[in-house]
């Protein structure tokens, strides 16, 4: 059974950032979502270099908050595989937006090539091609 | 003279994570972005009830990273006035993502009227009219 849980107020960005606002859950969403990255150890590979109790308890937390699911993975018995659900493919928006900012703030960041013409061609047209695919790998 | 900081990594949406992920900075750019609020006094006053030494640490924080700007009211000369940067303002595609996100995930989560109203006519407009009125309302 889910726990009650009350928000601080009624303000969607407070929703928001109390579910993600911390240092390290948008990155696994990035990382399930952009980069293909499905496996616990996948994540840990990452540049950021998360820790192993980071990474369980923001993976828990994805999963309370429905925003992720784990199963057991066909190909591997004996390894988990996270899937993003229909919410989490929903927060693409506020993703791409941050990546968006973080370019044109930054300029020692960087996104591969071909996503950086995506978004700068026709950044709907893009994320809409986008979504289909995240969703179709994650069968959503 | 700003410190040299070292990223976790080149990833945008890392960088934008690093100076944004925690609870409160975001509900700090909210309030002077949408909700008018330009005083110390008037952050402490919000939903969330942020407290006096958190509210301080994350004014510093975002003044450091270039978001936001401290000056002395001309109007009340005992007083600090906060405004945001034009890299502030320019996060406001991403808070209004959240807050679509927000809206769409959690039914008791709410915005004014017309706020909504705004969005869900012409997102691309509406948000065109409100960069122009925090720009001017902040200076930038």
């Amino acid at each position: 059974m889910r726990k009650k849980y009350k928000y601080r107020s009624n303000c969607p960005i407070n929703f928001t950032q109390e579910i993600l606002g911390d240092k390290w859950s948008m990155l696994i969403i990035r990382d399930l979502m952009f980069a293909g990255k499905r496996h616990y150890g996948e994540f840990l590979k990452s540049d950021e270099k998360i820790s192993t109790n980071i990474l369980a308890d923001r993976l828990g937390k994805l999963e309370h908050s429905e925003l992720i699911s784990k199963t057991i993975d066909k190909n591997n018995l004996s390894k988990n595989i996270y899937s993003l659900t229909s919410k989490g493919i929903d927060l693409m928006p506020i993703l791409i937006e941050m990546i968006s900012w973080g370019l044109n703030n930054n300029d020692k960041t960087m996104v591969p090539p071909e996503f950086l013409k995506g978004l700068q061609t026709d950044k709907i047209k893009f994320m809409k091609e986008l979504k289909r695919a995240v969703s179709k790998a994650h069968g959503v």
